[in-house]
């Protein structure tokens, strides 16, 4: 790791070398998070914009001099990152703003953002000799990894513990990777700790959420990679859901390397957009009151986390770019999936398109200004959840195969 | 249209003017499908690789050359085409052959390969001044000719027939994308013959499968793109699932194109692959008699095509390439769903990974020899269809909370 200076706890500031299993700052516990800290000043002098200009390389080791990985470590396969931005003049004005850019990131190659913090966990877990990789997930950050690891062959295992209640089209995307799911007869915390426990006992690589200080520094490829196909012009906002903070985290920490090296002049606001019915860290953000742990009560699974791990990083986050954050209602949200599918044809997952509700209502709340430009993330594939989908959509119209009958109802509906 | 010369009777050899709304030969009727003609001779001397590599665009529109559209014609936003090709070791052994590349068409903007006609026949549509374009289909030529139309904004509306059976997951992704849905209390048949009179009553912009010689060539790009990513160096055979036949038409169109225009030395073999329950197609090209209309029984819905309307281009295809067609059978497919999830990453739908079980099939019977290199093209993504998913694979592993009971498990295990 040519440009890699240490980790840093975020709680108590001590330093520790960057090895690929320091997680937690053994000191301060689950709020001790390591950041990883990069020397600013070498990658100035040995990168350029020009650089990546001529590199070939479409996925996100074309960021590798800002990634926490060994320049030669073997990478997994699958095609992570290079996902489309689509300027939207019909979205700008639906959502009254001047500009909106939309990364729809659910192309990535399992259909989620996670991919980009999943392949640098393959990477590290290599980088440790270490075969198996674990985490308690139902979500996104499960079935990147279990695809991550499948495409390395047959060299590596995933092992992803699940609480009983995960939906079987969840766990089925798992089991075709082949991992090894662990259906947990238990909550959702309770099947995160047994997952600490059997990582500790057998020793596997760590792939938890916050837990993991790399993660982050995969995620924030989206901000990166965004940034660049944008010339290096931020717009003036940058919106991301929010769930354990991970991803926001990571797009301030893209943006903030990216501010140090020069690659950018203006750094963006970062609107954080959660679900009403589970906004832990919305609140902490409003109160400046420590984080009190919610209940789960949201459609969009993939931000539904009533115990953020990384909220302390998402909250820094948010107020270093002079930013703010919103809570979207689920019929927001449901709203929402139908008016970008049918004005931009992209189909967003429920937690994948509560940035853009949120931008609607940032707008109300002259948060956004209606001469600012904005660019969102469309954090997962639509595909991932029909059932939510099923709700935000009508019913067919239904005719017999009487061509006179259709001939009617159409003459109504033109 | 700089180098298109004409449209072509594929039966009796009548020549059209190639407008946008020339569909099937008028003195041949279902059979009189159009094939485009191109001044090779003429591209060869104004278009080479080197413009190719110097060209920034990633999507299908990088081939226009070889498109039947107007260069300046307005093109759907979506990205459709730049999909990625991984080179599987572990694939090719578990198959038996010497070289194994995978294209993952599934990571297309509305998850399959028929982004690649729908995209075309937006610009069609486009350049005959209709705004309103129509197919009769429950599956992926419905939803991404849905998406593309979508992201047009609000300038084009889609109208889909599908018969009453039609999955609700189907009909929903059609819906999120805006399209007028029309389910029609009939048969897929029934339904197309209704969805044929609407589209010439109301002068609708005609998407149907085969009766629009257009969407062929945009199919094609599959093949184009692969043989680029392969830096025009071909496999000896190139492998797709056939269901109406277009699909594998389009790639011999685009081999073709190539070899005539000199980009391509070698043309691979084609492998046509249907699905045992529904293999009307094989059973004609191994007979040499007339097509027989068969029931569709197979899971494998995106090429479960009783009737198809292909078939002529697609037989032509495999028979001037030297190929051959083999059938699956739903286990088959089902089975390597699995293995190939496990061992690449990739998730295919039914249809998508039904070429992947012919190549086993092909190396069984010898068509296929274990020193021959084999490209597959994965055409949809396995998220379409999550319930099928799941019939091939097993149960999670289940535990209690107690870490002693999940020590014994996995001490068994591992």
């Amino acid at each position: 790791m040519k440009y890699v200076k240490n980790l840093v706890c975020i709680s108590c500031g001590e330093s520790y070398e960057a090895s690929p299993t320091q997680y937690l700052c053994p000191n301060c516990g689950e709020k001790g998070i390591l950041d990883v800290q990069y020397d600013y000043e070498k990658i100035k002098k040995e990168w350029s914009k020009k650089d990546l200009a001529s590199n070939n390389d479409p996925t996100i080791w074309r960021y590798t001099p800002l990634l926490p990985i060994e320049p030669n470590s073997v990478k997994p396969p699958l095609r992570v990152g290079n996902t489309p931005v689509y300027e939207s003049k019909a979205m700008a004005k639906e959502l009254g703003v001047s500009t909106l850019y939309i990364k729809d990131d659910g192309l990535n190659p399992t259909g989620s953002l996670k991919d980009r913090a999943s392949s640098i966990a393959v990477v590290k877990a290599q980088e440790a000799r270490i075969n198996v990789v674990a985490c308690a997930s139902t979500g996104n950050a499960a079935s990147s990894l279990a695809g991550n690891i499948a495409s390395m062959g047959n060299e590596m295992r995933a092992v992803i513990f699940v609480p009983e209640r995960a939906p079987i089209g969840k766990v089925t995307q798992l089991l075709i990777y082949g991992a090894l799911v662990i259906s947990v007869k238990g909550s959702y915390e309770e099947t995160f700790y047994l997952s600490e426990e059997a990582i500790n006992k057998w020793g596997w690589y760590n792939r938890n959420a916050a837990i993991n200080p790399y993660l982050v520094e995969g995620k924030k490829t989206s901000s990166i990679e965004f940034a660049e196909q944008l010339n290096w012009n931020m717009p003036d906002w940058l919106v991301y859901s929010v769930g354990d903070g991970c991803t926001i985290a990571g797009a301030w920490k893209g943006v903030y390397d990216l501010k140090q090296i020069g690659f950018i002049d203006k750094v963006p606001k970062l609107l954080g957009v959660q679900a009403e019915g589970c906004a832990p860290i919305t609140k902490a953000y409003k109160s400046g009151n420590d984080l009190i742990v919610e209940k789960e009560n949201t459609l969009a699974d993939s931000i539904a986390v009533g115990k953020p791990r990384n909220y302390i990083k998402a909250i820094k986050a948010v107020k270093q770019s002079k930013g703010d954050m919103v809570n979207v209602s689920d019929n927001e949200i449901l709203n929402m999936m139908k008016v970008l599918g049918k004005k931009t044809g992209i189909f967003g997952e429920p937690a994948g398109v509560a940035g853009v509700a949120g931008i609607k209502q940032a707008v109300e709340k002259d948060i956004i200004k209606p001469y600012e430009s904005v660019g969102v993330v469309i954090t997962g594939n639509g595909l991932k959840d029909i059932k939510n989908a099923q709700k935000s959509v009508g019913e067919p119209l239904r005719v017999s195969t009487n061509i006179n009958e259709l001939y009617n109802l159409l003459n109504e509906y033109f």
